[in-house]
């Protein structure tokens, strides 16, 4: 539900094997996706009245309207998931819309400044991670069912809950945006815009993104953003008192520098896990592999296997 | 004067055409240049006493040290000029130190994350926008030269004053150093490590330089930084002021999408200038070129040729 760039993407990774069917509610993007050789169908309703799983990939804003007519329209059982950026907003928005949908939510990280059908690429989520959401009221077998869809697609599952995750993109997705564009915004010069180069360019990157998509993103994640722009003003605000009073920028300097290369490390060093499919604790032990900064990497009926980074 | 990612970068450029020789007071940097088939050569005294032209390309704090040294060991006319990323403060230290010195402050815009010799590339400046100060005490006949010697390495030469320059740099280069170091610092756990992607790998790519660097460059442009900084903090401050009172980031969202469309677009359109290097108005005619986004492709006895982007 959506042909943008990752609702495009998923169609042509899933239409690739037969059975799956896009809708947009914009005719030239399903007119895009059948020139593609993908299937797209006119409504809502033919798109989910006989489907096994809905993947919604819609604007944020469109949810308010799409998941009830998604609701409406499929059979009890169809698994419901979606691929918003952010997760507490659409999980309370089905609550509020259409409770009692077999729901979990998801959000792929994948993504360029493009944006459109015409921006899809069916290798899109190739090797990427792709978050799951556990929530406590999350139906462990819907949850389980579809990471082994996920998994299927080649990508890293990440199980952790709405909140958590929230939490997180703000910090690395969402505050990024925010400060490509107010970054962006201090080149008003053209001097300035002459010799800006490399550390600008990237610095500026996403804010190349649609203005429409940074603002359902960030106002769709409204307590996390703040929470994570206090954090980064805070630290900001210390370097300039810092250079105000004869001091220097350095322990930002080098904080900074200690995160970044600790990131870069991220993920060199780790270990195989597998995780009995039929523990009694399995919602614990995902959750708390997500925590750690593991993932799924194929879901079998017996046993979970996936990858723990060293601690 | 210096051998790290500028320093060698110029000596493997201008090495090739002969005649040049390099220094540092690091031995193993001297060695390396040796050992990549350059010259260097023991003390600033050997290095400086015979040159027709002098580049100081040490770090800005080793300055106050260099700057009196080089200007004992020169011969009277020797042009003096520098790479540092600041400007008013080099000038303020060969003012203090050597005044009477015919110097010329420079900047090329070229640089990567990763810094000393092992970084340099004998390509680094190839298209690169290099910045000439035109200040009042600038000694005219001195610039035409070094303006001559950079345009012959293929760089575009952008007149402009120290202090232009400072304010420029601090917005579109000392500014992405603080921010990208500020994001990322906020990726403190796990999962954040985890799921950052794209827009954190390029909002935090040059938090991966060497924080003596960020802090020099920054601690050297203190107030330049400051209004940059205090700018900033206003754009965020009033997105967070509008997320928190229940509105939107779209404000914000649609200035940085313009400026970086603005950005993006900038030197698409333009045309040649030429400028009459006997002109009584040369040097304004300079500084107006640099304010309005233009550059030197070629420095002539007679005329000057440059581009100058459309209005």
């Amino acid at each position: 539900m959506g042909l943008g760039l990752i609702g495009g993407s998923l169609l042509r990774r899933l239409g690739a094997t037969g059975g799956a069917c896009g809708y947009d509610a914009d005719p030239a993007a399903r007119a895009a996706a059948v020139e593609a050789g993908l299937r797209s169908v006119p409504t809502v309703e033919d798109a989910v009245s006989a489907a096994d799983v809905v993947f919604l990939a819609a604007p944020l804003p469109a949810f308010a309207q799409l998941v009830p007519a998604v609701a409406k329209a499929t059979r009890p059982g169809t698994l419901i998931s979606d691929v918003a950026s952010v997760k507490v907003a659409p999980r309370e928005l089905v609550r509020t819309h259409a409770n009692g949908l077999r729901y979990v939510g998801g959000h792929p990280m994948a993504g360029t400044e493009r944006s459109g059908f015409a921006a899809s690429d069916a290798h899109l989520f190739d090797g990427a991670a792709w978050v799951l959401c556990l929530d406590p009221d999350t139906d462990l077998g819907a949850w389980l069912e579809l990471a082994r869809l996920v998994t299927g697609l080649g990508c890293r599952v990440v199980p952790t809950t709405a909140e958590e995750h929230d939490g997180a993109v703000a910090r690395i997705s969402h505050l990024p945006h925010l400060l490509a564009d107010a970054l962006a915004a201090g080149a008003h010069d053209n001097l300035a815009r002459k010799l800006a180069a490399g550390s600008f360019r990237d610095g500026t990157r996403v804010a190349g993104t649609r203005p429409d998509l940074v603002t359902a993103m960030c106002d769709g994640n409204r307590e996390a953003v703040l929470d994570a722009l206090d954090g980064l003003l805070a630290r900001l605000a210390e370097a300039r008192d810092a250079l105000r009073a004869g001091d220097s920028v350095r322990p930002l300097a080098e904080e900074g520098y200690a995160a970044r290369q600790r990131w870069v490390g991220f993920g060199m060093g780790g270990s195989t896990v597998e995780l009995d499919a039929r523990a009694a604790t399995l919602r614990a032990d995902l959750l708390r592999l997500g925590r750690s900064g593991g993932h799924l990497d194929e879901v079998g009926d017996g046993v979970l296997l996936g990858w723990r980074p060293a601690p």
